[in-house]
């Protein structure tokens, strides 16, 4: 295969990106100058070593920091007894957004699919564990997207989290309810019965 | 204007529909045999006849039931201390259809727009008025949209509401949070802000 | 079954509609006024009387011009020799539109679907060959769409024509070629090649 | 900026990607593995020297062929005497891909914007001109797209190739009329005129 299918081919391993896409982005590089060339493949080769995963949270975080930790799990006036667990950095970077958690995180680094015998290869259940063994936590948030791949992964976490020996943390999950933009008329019955729940006074 | 024109600019006024879709319309009914469109012509003119609507809640309900009120607000079993407010009669079915809540409604309308001046115009404020007065309810809960129009109505209700003097109930809203398939990486502050303030214990 | 839910089965059968825009199109009517509703009623039971069918070309046209035949077919100024069949009177009025063709037209009525064992069925060929016999055409169009069911329907109007004895036409169907907006890139083959072979001195 | 950013501002500028996706791309590369990364970046590194502009149809082929002229150009046995120019590599290819064009080719690297002042900028219509000349064409086609940048730029090269003295070639542009999957009733005046006036006999 000659060189431009081959970088076609590449490039429809990206998310997202069919037959006709990869083939465009091929024809945009080739009207790119050598300098933008030169310094996207730099990048890209050097993405793993500019890049560390925290080794407490599984994060990635700049390599220019020079601590073994992200600067999240190295800040001491968030809240040690909370541990949100995220499925990816995307998640992690959402709640971050928002402003309203001061605890410590966990990045699973993915889900569970519905079928999947062997959970523990998809997700870091045994880091998890130990890093639950070295912290001490009054509360652990499970924070999935509320789809089924979501929902399954959280019920495994929870089995698992439940399982360990004499814990004394609680163990939660996000509320339920009407997300911004919802509509009652389209929601389905599980978000109405969640948002009646969880009503608020006002 | 001719008639199938004429009918065309009656079809444009539905909702969602466009100009070519309602010249579809047209020839659709034009390949219909006489019987569906003396039928679909009755049901029609006699919408208005065939349903009434509810002194105490101002849903729809057939006319053939014989007695001022709907079926729910006659229903003897439902929770008489509780009334949820929603804006129209799509929204009260869609609860209904998730079968968790046994009070009573009342039926706004309609929404108020941002700028509206009046809202009295838009929703039925004083006949709120009236039915509350008539009720002994000790939780009102107003059901409306999570989005502009319907945090904006919400807020209106609410403060007319508290103004109800000697007034013993309690006003709720629904409860925010993820709703059924949304994804974090995709979310506002304020969706998650809810999701993480009503967390639940598992 | 109650009133709005037998109107909204009416709806559904609508083309384009399912069962939520069935049910948003009756909310609509229940808001409407009653000089709103009886004017619908009366311009969709009345649209058959209000419309015939011209003998010539089958195309619909106001009951309130006095002549059998449509407008198109009294025009004494159009081209006598040359007849356009079409499938139904949206295509005739797209082409009408177009303004480049003087000659007759015949609707067909529809299409026939690939499988149709009875295309005599589904589209006027008894009435197509006594329009035929009844004029002097030397050319006939076959302007069908140029998709899967448009090409099968010329294919057996073409064979049906060609058995016709001693006729004396000749049969042609609508160019292929780029249309407005056509993009090379996303082109089929066939459309490229009949590009090519229709290409043209400038 | 740090790595990361500055790796999803580089995919940004890929056509047709938004930042979210553009991040997406990031974080699936922090999830290949190093052979992988180092592949991509190569065969992106390399792409301009992996790859030539033929010196006689300015099109991309692999530089592994040891000639100056690409494989097409190169060909004996296509049709000397035909010439069609067209924008971009991806239009070559779609032609190439339809297997009803022989003759040569010659890529003009782009369009001409409608308020463009100086075409010669964004088109190659030097070297056309001594491509013509070096070359013993009896017609040149031009295969552009139909839409309003294509016309224009058919408009400029048409009236460019006029000019060349003593021309002994024709110039012709594709076939306008109904491409496939073309329906009559969304088809502007335009497809109309010329699928009529292309109408082929039968």
């Amino acid at each position: 295969m000659d060189h431009l299918s081959k970088l076609a081919q590449y490039f429809r391993e990206f998310p997202g990106i069919g037959p006709r896409q990869a083939q465009r982005f091929v024809y945009f590089l080739l009207t790119r100058n050598t300098a933008y060339l030169d310094e996207l493949s730099r990048l890209i080769t050097e993405i793993k070593r500019s890049i560390r995963v925290c080794t407490d949270c599984f994060r990635f975080y700049p390599s220019t920091e020079s601590s073994e930790k992200c600067s999240l799990c190295r800040n001491p006036h968030r809240d040690t007894h909370i541990l949100m667990i995220v499925s990816r950095d995307v998640d992690l970077e959402a709640i971050e957004k928002s402003k309203v958690y001061s605890g410590y995180y966990f990045v699973l680094g993915g889900t569970v699919p519905i079928l999947e015998k062997e959970p523990e290869k998809r997700i870091r259940l045994t880091e998890l564990m130990k890093r639950i063994t070295r912290g001490q936590f009054t509360e652990i948030i499970l924070s999935l997207n509320a789809n089924a791949e979501g929902e399954h992964t959280t019920e495994i976490v929870r089995e698992y989290l439940g399982k360990i020996p004499q814990h004394t943390y609680t163990i939660s999950v996000l509320g339920r309810g009407l997300s911004t933009g919802t509509e009652l008329e389209y929601s389905d019955s599980d978000t109405i019965k969640s948002a009646l729940k969880n009503r608020e006074r006002v």
